[in-house]
């Protein structure tokens, strides 16, 4: 069964929780609006499959359609695509960890995107750069910090590679691409963070050098951070 | 088995999404960080809760001690709790659906905060009122018809009483208090949306007409919506 991925075309953004996910596990999958039009793909397909009229509309992009289902909401598509994927424990509480873990990454991407847009999501960059600016400094002194340094306490709680000792799981793919679209968008405040957080980066490399990562991270499927994701270089809001 | 669920004394806060759910299930629970200190409660023990040494740390509250699990993140402890309280479907793609809706609420529920602290959590209010307003301003206009909108539609599509037609379940509850507090917080905003909203807020006074709700709304443990919590009346916010 192909799983279809729906997702804004050019830009990672949250889409790319679920594309590493998918790729890591050597999934079968089709980026919809990212094919061709001839062949029922590009950004219109994703239009018409979220605005059709159905039980369980998506509120937004990503969302997965898997036979019956339409599933939005990273975290939740996530969440269903973790056992089948075998990218999360078989054990209840050990799911609902991984999805604990999931939901504060993605409070992370939230804030991260906020550093770019804390006024108004429907306006531009260059229309909210002064908070923009003050929210970015809050963000890297603060949150940052508070959001990587808990994942590092996990890390050196249990000694172990991975968030949960016993397996990989989605969440581990999530947190490296967390840090990579940090350093991508905070390099410097990133670079004087790094120090006290060694194994979340030791984690992050791990997860890059998984042979399917790898060959993805080096392939066309990869979308390169871009002004138009939730990590942007803007160098005005690294300090 | 009493759950023990752990939220800052004083607000609602994402607490009362849980509270919702237990006090509509007539589940036995304690609010701990309410409890006198002499029989284990108050602030001092959710903190020690939380700062223990213990392999899955929640990075904030509210979190949930279910016997050895000690399950954070609001929409995570429903989804745990919505199978024994019976406040969510029985099949897979039920539960997902329930999920999304509650991470629907759970980010509304984040931009409404943002109002009044679009820059820095940490700072107060009167820090950050310039960029509040104006963060309100497109909360108002765009945002909040956008989600509210969004349940509406699936409402109307059904045509039932509750988001899922076959039972309330915790989502739910949780769109009935989200409402609730948007109209706390904005109240001239919402009576002029209200009027092109009439399922939801029909859904709205069918919760809060729930036999256990209603009692529980009148009860001192339901804490009044105040200027501590995630929706606050600030008038120059509301336009």
């Amino acid at each position: 069964m192909t799983y279809e991925l729906h997702y804004w075309p050019g830009l990672q953004g949250r889409g790319e929780f679920v594309r590493l996910a998918l790729e890591d596990a050597g999934a079968d999958y089709v980026d919809v609006a990212r094919g061709p039009e001839d062949a029922g793909g590009g950004e219109a397909a994703l239009v018409e499959r979220m605005e059709r009229r159905q039980p369980t509309p998506p509120f937004a992009p990503p969302f997965l359609v898997d036979g019956d289902l339409v599933i939005a909401q990273t975290a939740n598509i996530l969440l269903h695509l973790g056992p089948w994927l075998a990218l999360t424990p078989i054990d209840h509480g050990g799911r609902l960890w991984v999805n604990q873990m999931q939901l504060t990454i993605a409070d992370l991407v939230a804030e991260a995107h906020d550093t770019h847009h804390p006024i108004d999501v429907g306006a531009w960059y260059d229309e909210q750069k002064e908070a923009a600016a003050a929210r970015a400094k809050a963000f890297r002194e603060q949150r940052i910090p508070k959001y990587l340094g808990w994942f590092e306490t996990i890390l050196e709680r249990h000694g172990g590679q991975w968030l949960v000792p016993s397996q990989i799981t989605y969440a581990d793919l999530s947190l490296f691409q967390a840090v990579e679209g940090l350093r991508y968008a905070f390099p410097r405040a990133m670079a004087r963070l790094e120090d006290r957080l060694p194994k979340v980066g030791a984690l992050a490399a791990r997860v890059a050098q998984r042979p399917r990562i790898a060959d993805y991270l080096l392939s066309p499927r990869r979308i390169p951070f871009n002004e138009d994701g939730v990590f942007r270089r803007y160098p005005e809001l690294d300090g």
